[in-house]
């Protein structure tokens, strides 16, 4: 393999999220037993928008961009300036920690593209990169891509109690061994746990006697369950000069179709991510970023709506997945996801994720993509409509009993 | 410099256009003589799409789009498969070579996305990158970042006579010294001038030969003067394999704030491209994408009419220009652009930049943007209201005779 060759080998995406459709589908599927499952086909690989809609206003803050025309269309690489002054003014409430407009805040093209730009501003060849497994499976692609080292450090979900459960004695040794960048998911993707204060406020600390980068995503941290508390890393010891927090409006507030992001934080990787924005893409869409402008700024009402009706799908799935037998499954404590580890089965999990979409017209995304400790796992985003959701995942279960392997045989 | 910052140091955008905003302004102009001039200010650093608004349903079909809901949020990699087709059919035909839509064609986030994808497929540490001089600055950029190596070519449209004036030679001799990989913009930026049949002829044999991957940035090949002749790449003895063309609606259609583009060419090099595009934004604005429904569809009328006017406003301009002494402009071809190359001056060039703006209102790219070659010229993208346009570079005319060294002098 050619150099280029070798770099695009470990960006496989045939198993990404929403790319489902490119998979070959048809009526051959050796090893698939018992017939299709009737139902409405859900896509659980991302949430749908049509199920929960975006807040009203954002399509006619749009169409005022629009028609603002050019001073909409062609901003600054950061992004508009008004529209920065008033993001920074609520993110800094939101996080807990001021924040300046002119330095510290680029809007970007989704929280993909703060992702993208905040780990090329950060890492090169050799760089040490601390990434959790399991976790958002752009991380170590992105790693790979710019020809970093990738430093895996194991979240345990499933035993940790109240903790998200990072080992944090081996990030530590990670950190200890020269590691200069951490990137996380907070919540965690795809487990829906939240770092604990105590989690936090350890990775902050050791953050800063090791003088580690940290790159935070934050991107379901508004959708918190049950009241829980968020410690948002901004407001800890970490130095703000080492610390860029990402989010954006693509999920809690379905506004994904406009590709929206935020990255904020340190002046100096701020700059660096905008120079590399005006190689990228120049700059988010100019007239999405009007609709900026309807995000921190719903309706109290709306936002504790649309947090309770996640909170019902959630709780109504939990209650299907652990009714089946060797289904281990955490309550995600926030965001729309749920990872359950499955029992044990006579297929390989990706033939496993292939005889959902193909017998009971259930898009999955497998564990794999998100770390080898998501091995055995699938997730599922269920911000969906309740009652197709509901049907789906009884669909799951009866596939689960249809392919788990005998106890004798996973005895012998 | 640790080596991410050496990565970035490659990458100053102070004097990229869009960007003068972020100039320090004020009173202190330390060197400029003379008073400001009145006038409207114009930014030729871009079009005005106030000026050439979009085409009539752009902005519907925006709208429709956000009401499709889910599916145009959440689009392949690649770009929504129906779109594609539409755009697939169209494209081949404006190229003269057919293309399929399920392979050889992505959408991206503008054409600078496209560039980027097609740069990052193609360019690692090492790759030998022949680049033109003077061309789109952001080709040299990506050379550095994805830590190629920079061979460029020099384009002498001064002296070219009907050429574009690309050194030949001194193409197949970097070619022969290894060169993987060629980016040029045709119609050039910042000069405007078309390659020739013969040209075009002349590159396609050589990369043939020497099996050289191409990509072609056609931007602004819509946007031709005089009923001139365009030669497409795609059309010629170039392997399809190893060529990449780009485009999109910024320009000639004033989309640019929906930030759209598309790269067509190489199954093996768009597939990488969508790995990429995977993990740097996802996909361009799945709702924005529905205004490509829009984009080889203008009425015909309308098409010409916008061509008229620009080639006015380029025949103004260039009286002016041509009645200054010492500046040396050709005509351009094709697109917007103006790039006269000025007299000796008192100051140094960025320095005189910086006078337009602070004492003419007049915002223009430096030269030294699009290489060494570059160096003496500024670029006008005129694109613009043509009264204001025309007004705007009289005050520029103004300044260079303020600002002119004496002959006496130039021959000291």
């Amino acid at each position: 393999m050619t150099p280029v060759e070798t770099k695009f080998a470990g960006l496989a995406t045939e198993n990404a999220p929403g790319q489902e459709v490119r998979l070959a589908q048809g009526a051959a599927a050796p090893g698939l037993v018992g017939e299709e499952l009737p139902g409405r086909s859900v896509d659980f690989s991302h949430g749908d928008v049509d199920a929960f809609p975006p807040v009203n206003g954002a399509l006619d803050a749009f169409v005022e961009g629009f028609h603002r025309g050019g001073s909409q269309a062609y901003t600054e690489y950061l992004g508009d300036a008004g529209i920065r002054a008033e993001l920074a003014a609520r993110l800094g409430a939101f996080t807990g920690a001021p924040l300046t407009a002119d330095e510290e805040l680029i809007i970007t093209p989704g929280t993909q593209g703060a992702l993208f730009l905040a780990m090329g501003a950060l890492v090169t060849r050799g760089t040490k990169v601390c990434v959790v497994d399991p976790d958002y499976f752009a991380n170590r692609k992105l790693v790979r891509f710019f020809e970093g080292e990738l430093m895996p450090v194991t979240l345990d979900h499933l035993a940790a109690g109240e903790q998200a459960g990072l080992d944090l004695a081996r990030l530590e040794a990670a950190f200890r061994a020269g590691v200069e960048v951490l990137v996380l998911s907070n919540p965690n993707n795809p487990t829906g746990v939240v770092y604990s204060a105590a989690e936090i406020g350890t990775i902050a600390d050791l953050a800063a006697r090791y003088g580690v980068r940290v790159i935070v995503d934050q991107l379901y941290s508004r959708l918190l369950y049950d009241g829980r508390s968020y410690t948002h890393m901004r407001a800890t010891t970490m130095p703000r000069e080492n610390l860029v927090t990402i989010t954006g409006p693509s999920k809690t507030e379905s506004l994904s179709g406009f590709r929206l992001g935020v990255a904020f934080g340190s002046a100096t990787i701020i700059e660096r991510m905008a120079k590399l924005q005006a190689i990228v893409s120049l700059r988010a869409a100019g007239y999405s970023q009007a609709v900026m402008k309807t995000w921190f700024a719903e309706p109290e009402a709306w936002m504790q709506d649309r947090i309770a009706r996640h909170q019902a799908i959630r709780d109504d799935l939990l209650a299907i997945l652990r009714g089946i037998g060797g289904v281990m499954v955490r309550s995600p404590q926030a965001g729309s996801y749920l990872f359950p580890k499955l029992p044990e089965l006579t297929i390989a999990p990706l033939e496993f994720v292939r005889a959902l979409r193909i017998q009971a017209g259930v898009i999955v995304t497998p564990g794999t993509e998100f770390g080898p400790n998501g091995t055995g796992g699938i997730r599922f985003n269920y911000s969906q409509d309740h009652a197709a959701a509901v049907a789906a995942v009884q669909r799951v279960a009866t596939l689960v009993g249809r392919y788990r392997r005998p106890a004798l045989a996973r005895s012998a």
